[in-house]
């Protein structure tokens, strides 16, 4: 069994975050990254690492979701729902796709509909504090391919 | 027993790293953030998590070691080096600090000698892509905070 790992972006608010999310995408084996809506972008801080990987690029999300469905990828939305599991906690079994809203309002009820499933970040501390997008996004990729991906060591 | 969480920065070369840094060391429980070196600091990205978070400034690493020392605080670099364990594998059992490098070049051999061990962030996939250094910090917080702190739900 082959597995792929995808990270979806819909309209992402703040662009220059998409190539720090495509060098820790490299980083973390993910096969593409799917943008839906928004289609423009800025790689700033990438560090070259685009180049290692694929884009793709959806008008809406239920097309992004029959192409991954297509592939028999499960959609892993990043949010607290009540039946959320914590990442590190998770059996992530297959190729997945993990879908990421906008920093402060997390995902929206048009995008929690096409996921499968959903996990979260838990925090330490006092109060709870906000983490940076690809921040979230990088430590979801780091559980998923610790799962189920081959490994490689880096200090960062 | 009280455990403790300190991130060390040592003449941090991006200055506006600091402030997203700080954003993930209050999500995930931070005591302090301890400027090493350069003092000066630009908060932008912090999302106001700063007000929530000490920082410290010593002029020397071996200042920052006396510190920590006193506080019976383990020093542990984020690099890859003979000894160095997975941070998904590493037992953390006390009040620890991580040291992190400048991006690209990792901890110099100056910084490597204050450090009691060495942990690493497997990477996945193809070729070894590098990490943004905050991206690399808040992983290694957030094993640590699932290994010692007590944690709340949140997507990001």
């Amino acid at each position: 069994m082959t597995v792929e790992c995808y990270v979806v972006v819909h309209n992402i608010a703040k662009r220059h975050n998409v190539g720090t999310l495509a060098r820790s995408a490299t980083a973390f084996g993910v096969s593409e990254l799917i943008l839906v809506g928004r289609r423009d972008l800025n790689t700033f801080g990438s560090h070259g690492s685009t180049s290692h990987l694929r884009f793709r690029h959806f008008h809406s999300l239920s097309d992004a979701r029959l192409f991954l469905k297509d592939k028999d990828c499960d959609i892993c939305g990043v949010e607290i729902t009540d039946t959320a599991m914590a990442v590190n906690q998770h059996p992530f079994k297959k190729s997945t796709a993990f879908l990421l809203g906008n920093e402060g309002t997390g995902l929206s009820a048009k995008e929690c509909e096409i996921c499968d499933f959903f996990v979260y970040i838990p925090q330490y501390g006092c109060g709870t504090a906000s983490l940076n997008v690809t921040i979230a996004a990088s430590i979801v990729l780091h559980h998923f391919g610790g799962n189920l991906l081959e490994h490689h060591r880096s200090p960062y």
